[in-house]
């Protein structure tokens, strides 16, 4: 099925390259043709690691290898197919990850837990990884500095557009590049909110480290966005840092001198999380929802999600009804503090409802215009506390439905 | 909008005269017009009361109204508007159940808190009380021991077909009656899983006891339910017991005398449930997943609300696509304990996985056959323990879409 590229598409950055990592893609023939399917990085020695990944209990193989492997903290290689997700694949699926390391260390020379694999697609069929092992020998030989964009495009499987994105940061006084791509459109909700993410940076930074930032960066992005409230069993964050860039090496405990980069690193994964976002199946509209007055930060962001989760919000959106009493039935399904004769809801900068109540003769003309727009923002105020927090989703329209009643996923 | 009625509807039963229990319906011109929209039911003096209301955190000030009434434990009336919610009301809204539980109170020459309140449609809208103050009188009048189709067809708002039930019980070897109707289409999730429920019985039993098993009852038919997922603000159920029935009155603690009435009690619940189900927004298809081999029964209902709340799941079998791997996926999502390698998906009575894995050359052909029938069963077994459980749902079609795109709940 051939779907139109999504209205809320971003165009695919112009990516440089990254000191120290070559990539490229090739058609493996695993479940698509005529398109490619199979996607690899190789990494410099030395690459510290870290990741985040599905807290869905039936994880595939490839998940379960990732989580093993990021035990030593070092990676050399990187590969992806897309297609098939290698999920409830029994013995069969974890064969066909070790084989695939095994694979790639020897074309590489480094050892098998140095190779990350994440795999998406079907799920309970057989990966035939003769075919993904077959393709790998040439695919190693053409990877390149400027395989970013082809290496975005090899992963996708329901995406109507690439996603990628590059930022600059300074590490004392010194720049770092840091750069990742994602694939996801359905079958995404928090915990991880994407099937997948790589991102790679040349900075100098101890593995744990890198850990604690990408987990804190995670949490406000991939973890604060849905498209359809489901979790997948292959959902892959990693992130790898070559240590190729001037800097001196940063240590476990210098947070202070990493706060630019984290900061970077959080606006990496916060655009790559709304891409997918973007591309959400059948999305029509970006949905932003911001919650204040929560009792804490926790409470605003489960508030945020329970209004991002709701069909019935997310269909009301697609229909360009500013229906705030949907808002209302959401925030008050979270199960969240929350006091009716407090709450505020407001569409578009207009707040319709105000301390329980429809404001009176509030200007319908604003409301009306937001809606038809394709960046609906929705605020709520609890009245209750200082805590906020925000999440984004998309719109619920017939397109999802088109997708998931005929795409076996 | 009319909607047509859904392909699952099941016929309005034959409902007889219940003793004590007169009602009708008028029409109060609310929001709709050219139709019923106002119910009322009256009962006799010493009528015992059980209720059971959403657990939404920003609840109706009918269902505030009927909780605090409920600590009284008995009822004289019941009076029940459609086409506006009387959520998010604010003042207004507690005025507006204020005065009506006064009228009606005034019409029977009972106190206030004896007249229990329900109103389902459109949240944050001013209900206009004046109006459905000044048609009780003449509605009151009408009233009849045969208003029982009248009554189940006044408070439908998406509704396509008019909801009822009646079975007979034995309690010391004397027959009584349960009979009950209810309303829901959408909106509709645990916690409660329908917008109304109003069951009705004859027997002498205590509010204490009628208390109990009501909650007994919900725990396992409203509450194992689910459309979209998404709480109502003003979901309720009440059970009333007018006593007008021959046996002897039971006491707090006479369990064992009414077994076989809790028997009955439950079924009617679960039908009345189901009906609800039947008429989700856009249904095309009834689920029902049966989940076993857990290690609580609390935590199969959990995992088979997982699968039922499942978009990917109910737009496949919208599709008519026995998607095991998104079953997989939803089990997993659910968060309760669950090992991929001891997992077996079942659809329509066939085995399509085991043990973490496909079933090597399962027969399709009764699979494809059973995904094109208007009844879908679904079979988890987790292979952890003895817990089982229930839940239904529709799927999620088309339908689900034009509904709640254009109609303002």
């Amino acid at each position: 099925m051939a779907l139109p590229t999504s209205p809320l598409a971003v165009p695919m950055p112009e990516m440089p390259p990254l000191a120290g990592v070559r990539l490229g893609s090739a058609e493996a023939g695993i479940r698509y043709s005529g398109r490619t399917d199979l996607v690899m990085a190789e990494l410099p020695p030395g690459t510290a690691v870290a990741g985040v990944f599905t807290r869905n209990r039936c994880p595939g193989a490839p998940v379960d290898w990732c989580r093993a492997a990021l035990a030593h903290g070092r990676a050399r290689a990187l590969v992806v197919n897309a297609g098939n997700a290698n999920v409830f694949t029994g013995r069969a699926g974890v064969e066909a990850v070790d084989a695939t390391a095994e694979a790639a260390a020897d074309l590489l020379g480094c050892r098998a837990h140095e190779v990350f694999i994440a795999s998406t697609g079907v799920i309970g069929e057989i990966l035939p990884h003769a075919k993904l092992i077959a393709a790998l020998p040439a695919l190693h030989a053409s990877l390149s500095e400027g395989g970013w964009d082809a290496a975005a495009r090899g992963i996708m499987t329901t995406d109507t557009f690439p996603k990628a994105v590059t930022r600059i940061a300074l590490i004392d006084g010194s720049p770092v590049r840091i750069s990742g791509f994602a694939k996801g459109s359905g079958m995404v909700a928090p915990d991880m909110a994407t099937m997948l993410a790589f991102v790679f940076t040349d900075a100098k930074l101890p593995a744990p480290l890198l850990q604690d930032m990408l987990a804190h960066g995670v949490k406000r992005s991939f973890n604060c966005t849905t498209v359809d409230s489901d979790t997948s069993t292959s959902d892959t964050v990693l992130l790898f840092a070559t240590g190729q860039a001037e800097h001196a090496q940063v240590g476990k405990h210098d947070a202070k001198l990493v706060r630019g980069f984290r900061d970077q690193l959080d606006a990496v994964l916060l655009d790559l999380a709304l891409q997918v976002v973007r591309d959400g199946e059948g999305a029509q509209k970006l949905i932003r929802i911001d919650v204040t007055g929560a009792t804490t930060g926790k409470s605003a962001r489960r508030v945020a999600l329970a209004v991002a989760n709701s069909p019935l919000v997310k269909t009301a959106v697609a229909g360009e009804d500013a229906n705030w009493g949907r808002i209302v039935m959401a925030v008050g399904k979270s199960g969240e503090p929350a006091d009716r004769d407090k709450l505020s809801v407001g569409v578009g900068g207009t707040w319709m409802a105000r301390d329980g109540g429809v404001v009176p003769g509030y200007d319908e003309a604003p409301v009306v215009a937001h809606m038809k727009g394709r960046e609906i923002g929705i605020k709520v105020d609890l009245g209750l506390g200082k805590g906020k927090g925000t999440a984004w989703t998309c719109d619920l329209t017939h397109g999802y439905i088109d997708i998931n009643g005929s795409y076996r996923s």
